[in-house]
């Protein structure tokens, strides 16, 4: 069994959320081991919340589920990417496809395509 | 000017660096307030060593430079992403394409690809 390297990051390690199909960067969050785990046990990204301190398994509030296909380690077993299917269509707490929905131009960080949801609808209460 | 938030991981946050073509994931590291400025400045992927504490401009040693084409910021301010053509046509120092040349079978990683280069010849000094 090959392990991951947690020691750098007091615990943590990035890992990198991307489609499966298109390739593109969804989102990037950190994992634990317990996080690790549950991921490979389920099948389903699970995460470390740095804010919350607590395991969080994506999708837990919003039903949007990262279903994962495959998972890749880098050379230094410090960094993953989940190759994921994203259900719901977008991974972004506010709305958007990816995380990663603004480009920089002049030092300036530009909005680069609309939301696909509501948050205040999909994280109601 | 827009602004990083380099706060939450002492002074650093991590840097992906993405095929602009492919969307390939070619590696991950980090970079300080000084590595940003550089990479926007020159248009070349700086990153900022944390092995050797020091300003790291990718392909100083390989002459592998990453030509910044495009970069992405998520929604908290704190990743971003290089979207870049690698010269070289590698960017793991260990002659991989991707960093990311392992896949997880059964809690193994597993080798995925070829080497591009022998590691022995381009950073010989």
């Amino acid at each position: 069994m090959d392990r991951l390297n947690f020691s750098k990051g007091d615990g943590l390690l990035p890992a990198i959320v991307q489609d499966h199909v298109t390739n593109e960067i969804l989102m990037m969050a950190y994992i634990n081991e317990e996080a690790w785990q549950k991921t490979i046990e389920t099948g389903k990204a699970h995460f470390y919340s740095r804010s919350r301190n607590k395991l969080w398994l994506k999708g837990e509030s919003s039903n949007h589920y990262q279903i994962v296909k495959d998972i890749l380690v880098d050379c230094d077993e410090d960094t993953v990417i989940y190759r994921v299917e994203q259900l719901g269509g977008a991974a972004c707490h506010k709305g958007y496809r990816s995380c990663f929905y603004r480009t920089v131009r002049d030092w300036n960080f530009i909005i680069k395509e609309k939301p696909v949801f509501d948050p205040a609808e999909v994280y109601k209460k």
